[in-house]
């Protein structure tokens, strides 16, 4: 059965397929700074934090710590940034508003009318790396209708592991084949096919910055390819 | 502090509360029998099939069997049930259409709207025993604009069991005085309570048919009393 027929639940990746997590939070480190005469580099902070953001997760797909939501994760490697940039004297609500950046990032203009489409055919969700309250308190503040939040703290497995997409199936009563991961990563794209799931890639070329250098372009044969989440809701046969 | 200004999110219990499993059980069951050709009192059947749910959880909150979705308790139950009722030589789609009919319960018409001006305050979640596959089939049916489809599934734990609140706070980053519980129910209002959570009561005097006998009033002082969804928008100072 091809992929428009059989998908009866589309979810996406979040960080860079449904945020713009670099511009937001750029942007927010680079007013906090502002207001607290800091004189630091945002830039080079935010992508030092999301750096750090794959390592975190590492530890708890490696088995060597047990399983950790990504706001604990964001708050650790925050704190070790912190340092690293000499910023000191930080009080626990500054923190709290840091960590938090993670909960307000803008959605690519495309989303909440895209998603609007999709509903009108299939389930949206989301399966993710972030956490329920993140993820929830994100798509409040993004305005983005979707109708279930999924991810690794449902499924209780960091992607890519094969748990992160299987379960998230199971969770929503279907077959892998029955849903679809929408995603800006070949690498999350990937793993989610061998584990049977359908896949379209969202290009998202700024996402990592003006020279952005990865996932420019489909690295396979995915079900749909397209650069927006309404190129995503046309192929999958949604009215305008 | 008040509720009105401590609560950040509510989130609802659903059989009762947010829909009319009962009348709407009763429907598609009269639907399906006239359809098949079965002459079977419908009625009594659906009070039957309800009549099981609560034994069903008990073998789960006691620890007599490891935790197991909803959808496979009602399925469960409705075999027994066809065996009682003297129905026999049903398919396995007959079966699967009549156990979702539990995905297919109108709301009671104040929700889509009241939940809509929560929105604008508050987060607002499902806190039911239902599982999540179910749960985001019934919000979509309904046209239900939860943010978060929360409950026994996501806890691990099935209502009254103090984690099915405790954690439900815990998933959406609250101290549980931060979360409400809405329900038609003044036992479900006391166990989340007693947990620490706010508390409204939805009164739904018919939702055990015309003679219901109980939770035909608030039988604590719950932090809100009201009898529709629009109630509890306008006690928690949502504009209309």
């Amino acid at each position: 059965m091809d992929a428009k027929s059989e998908v009866k639940a589309i979810v996406f990746d979040v960080f860079g397929t449904v945020v713009d997590w670099r511009g937001s939070t750029i942007a927010e480190l680079t007013s906090f700074a502002r207001g607290r005469g800091l004189a630091i580099d945002c830039t080079a902070f935010a992508d030092a934090w999301r750096g750090l953001y794959q390592p975190s997760m590492e530890e708890v797909r490696s088995g060597r710590r047990p399983f950790t939501i990504l706001d604990d994760l964001h708050r650790e490697s925050l704190l070790k940034l912190l340092d690293t940039f000499g910023v000191t004297g930080l009080g626990a609500h500054e923190i709290e508003h840091l960590v938090t950046i993670w909960h307000r990032l803008a959605p690519w203009p495309d989303m909440p009318g895209g998603l609007e489409r999709l509903n009108s055919r299939v389930i949206t969700g989301t399966l993710s790396n972030g956490n329920i309250g993140l993820l929830t308190r994100l798509a409040k503040f993004g305005r983005l209708p979707f109708n279930v939040i999924l991810g690794a703290e449902a499924s209780r497995a960091y992607k890519p592991t094969p748990e992160a997409y299987l379960r998230t199936a199971a969770i929503l009563n279907l077959k892998p084949s029955e849903l679809m991961l929408a995603a800006a990563h070949n690498g999350d794209l990937a793993a989610a096919a061998a584990t049977g799931l359908r896949t379209a890639f969202i290009v998202r070329p700024t996402e990592k910055g003006p020279s952005q250098a990865v996932d420019l372009k489909a690295e396979q044969a995915w079900d749909v390819v397209t650069d927006s989440c309404h190129g995503l809701a046309t192929a999958m046969g949604c009215a305008m």
